[in-house]
């Protein structure tokens, strides 16, 4: 068949790479890194989005929205997050273009049309958030501010994959500012949990809290919090982060506010966000050789009917008893496709359909419809099972809880699986190359350390885990003392 | 009060910019022509959004995203489109800043990261999207492609309006692709159809369908369409455009498909948009000398409480009953703010909503509570009347119908009132200048015509309105004959 996937054994980056197209997710397009998001993934993402912002708002944040550009004087004004920035900037310098003398029909810059100051393209908008929240805040009264925007940015990347590093992606980025360092440190941790409970929940991801070491934080940031998942082929992927800023940003942006005592003091910030990225974490965790797999939280399409017909006469009865249990589920919240193509065979149908993840199909055929009966298969674990015609439209929502738990069990079985405490370095570098996954190893907390293993083994500290216990030990690499474990893992 | 407003008789002008800001709907930001939408408003978009959105599906269409950035060799494809909006495009040209050896701690563009061909910052989507619509174009049975975006597009202009005229404004862009000029020209009158839907029943804003004379058309398009809306001040608004794009664009990307015969041809198509501008016809349109009116489809609260107390019991027996009525409120779907601040008095309260426009407000004190009563005021009208307390919440639905309606009626007698039938161009001219809105006028057609009177009057042809009935008569400007009226007027 056309859409055959390499397996997952085979190559799994091919695998992955083939799955996003042949599933109609996303695909390259003529800007270098950008990619663009296909009608079937994109209705993903509004998925991931809706559930996401009712969370945001349910934790009393607003949408706004901010510029596109943010202007060069501003960006640097934030030293650490400038740096961190500046190498992977588009910049906006000159706002015309003009025909070419020398070529009829064709554009050149206008020379004479230079910004007195280039613009960036925002990769994250601290800067030009904070310059506008110096013109919100003046008194406690105006604090706290919960701000969350759905937005475009840019972060011009050398090698990139759809879905997990595009120069050019979506995401929210929430910022808040608060009038203490413990109110904003609360926010900090709400906003993972708010995370790490959508990954579990709806796209059926067990994921671990943690906090990034000093060489991983967010620039600018003083502490930045995040959510770590691990794929199937062993690598973790960072699927959320939520940072505490300090006053670093108040400070860079002069953001003052009087409180109850009439004093003057800087403002406490927090910003956080998760992205398509999402959408990638998605696909590699739970699809498998013949497509996606997709959680019924997060499908487009719940069900899909397809009937097994020779005459119009057949496929008119079918049609009807399909129209019924459409109309049932539909009425209790799901989506419903009734694939009634006569351009394809039923056996194509099952294939494109499994492809693209569709949690339950049922098939009905005449026989079916003398039986009173209908075959109805699980995505997740290939399953069939026969139901009757007039109970289907019941069971089917139990079905689907099940699907949801049952992908969920598995992701977590494997992370529990490729997840190894190691007390050596050698053994470290056995696990990691033999298995891979978590490696939990004591780390004396040095950046030296975490640097040279990085260097030597492209293994990253993934997080300090938030439930990780005090236990006495020594650093696999250094042999110093540590107190607690910490992840490593090979990432996307 | 601090809040206080100009009046729309003194200065509509500084009214409009002054309301914007004072009713938290945005800003200017740091960016040159870029805006700040800040929560509240951006509130009311996302209704506008939602409301759009669900249209667009229940006529068929699916989202996707498709890049910022437009390669300049892209862009420049589709000639009249690249020639209409060459003169206002942000430029990408470097993706680098680094340090300045000059200025510690300050950044310059990197000139070794200059890009081989410079990125233009999408005006509009065509160019990008016909490019990818070539790949996924072969057959008949590929078509229709019926996709919309929700993005950020960049228009360099030079005098810029908060929500009217942006540098960066947020829109819905539909891009369709058709077999056929028939079925193209059908997708580009529904989706006009869908907008007016939108803003009559939405908004409550009566609008003119119609088509764009040449000279306003679409840059690349065959035929525009567009509604137009009558504001307070007896100018007109551009709500809308929809465009049959013919096979323009088709054309210049080299979109063919094979049709059921087996013959190859170009494709036809159509693009069609809203911007962030509705919520600047929106305010223009209803509101008053004390702040916003809002429809209460799209108005994010529907329903203040206020209540009226001098001591905590008072409060809290108040409380009591306000979260009874709000509870049965939101029950209905309607949401319902209980303004509780004991920082201010019920008078400032009064005027804080009404400059922001919530539909209904309700007033209770401890003789209401007595009495079993609720002085229940509307914020079209103003008027005020008493209800049973154990009524309110049942009769509030109705309420909210009627201002819907009122605010719809009250605009459209607005605009029959201003809207003028007008012989020759003495009457064009003094009507104009004395009263404005719309003028029914014969035109004979030409672009000098429409050029001359637009050079010496400022106004122009909003559209040649699709209800127009064939009338013999005489181009007021030439005297040359015309068979129909279109509507002139003077426009945001
Ligand atoms: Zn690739
Ligand atoms: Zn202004």
């Amino acid at each position: 068949m056309a859409k055959e996937l390499p397996t997952r054994k085979e190559d799994y980056s091919l695998w992955y790479n083939e799955l996003v197209k042949k599933a109609d997710l996303a695909e390259h397009s003529d800007v270098r890194g950008c990619m663009v998001i296909k009608p079937y993934g994109y209705s993903i993402w509004e998925k991931m989005q809706q559930a996401l912002d009712k969370m945001f708002k349910d934790t009393g944040h607003m949408n706004a929205y901010f510029p596109l550009f943010v202007p060069k004087s501003l960006f640097e004004a934030e030293e650490k997050n400038a740096e961190g920035f500046a190498k992977e900037c588009a910049i906006v310098t000159h706002y015309r273009l003009k025909t070419d003398p020398q070529n009829k029909g064709k554009l050149i810059v206008d020379p004479e049309a230079e910004l007195e100051e280039e613009l960036v393209v925002r990769p994250t908008s601290e800067a030009i958030i904070w310059s506008t929240y110096k013109k919100w805040i003046q008194s406690y009264r105006d604090l706290p501010i919960l701000v969350n925007q759905w937005a475009n940015v840019v972060r011009w990347e050398m090698r990139t994959r759809l879905f997990l590093r595009t120069a050019e992606f979506l995401w929210q980025e929430g910022h808040t500012a608060h009038t203490t360092a413990d109110e904003a440190v609360r926010e900090t941790v709400q906003m993972l949990d708010v995370y790490a409970d959508f990954a579990e929940n709806f796209m059926a991801l067990p994921v671990v809290k943690g906090r990034k070491s000093e060489g991983e934080r967010f620039p600018g940031a003083v502490d930045t919090y995040c959510i770590e998942a691990m794929m199937q082929d062993g690598k973790a992927l960072q699927a959320g982060t939520s940072h505490f800023l300090g006053q670093n940003f108040a400070k860079a942006f002069d953001v003052q506010f009087t409180n109850k005592e009439g004093k003057l003091g800087y403002v406490w910030g927090t910003s956080w966000g998760v992205s398509t990225r999402l959408m990638g974490a998605l696909i590699m965790a739970h699809s498998d050789d013949d497509g996606l797999v997709l959680p019924p939280k997060l499908a487009p399409i719940h069900v899909v009917i397809v009937p097994i017909f020779r005459t119009d006469e057949e496929l008119a009865k079918i049609s009807d008893k399909a129209q019924e249990i459409s109309a049932a589920l539909r009425k209790q919240g799901f989506a419903v496709k009734f694939d009634n193509r006569d351009t394809h065979k039923p056996g194509f149908k099952f294939a494109e359909w499994e492809l693209k993840g569709v949690p339950v199909r049922l098939a009905i055929g005449p026989r079916d419809m003398e039986a009173g009966t209908v075959e109805v298969a699980r995505r997740d674990t290939k399953e069939k099972q026969v139901m009757k015609l007039d109970e289907v439209a019941e069971k089917i929502p139990a079905l689907l809880d099940d699907i949801q738990a049952t992908i969920y069990a598995r992701a977590k079985t494997f992370r529990s699986e490729v997840t190894t405490e190691v007390n050596s370095y050698e053994e470290f570098r056995k696990v990691l190359d033999e298995k891979g996954g978590f490696l939990a190893a004591h780390w004396d907390g040095t950046p030296e350390t975490e640097a040279a293993i990085k260097e030597e083994t492209k293994a990253t500290i993934r997080c300090i885990p938030l439930d990780a216990k005090e236990e006495a030990g020594v650093c696999i690499y250094s042999g110093k003392p540590s107190t607690r474990r910490v992840l490593f893992a090979r990432a996307y």
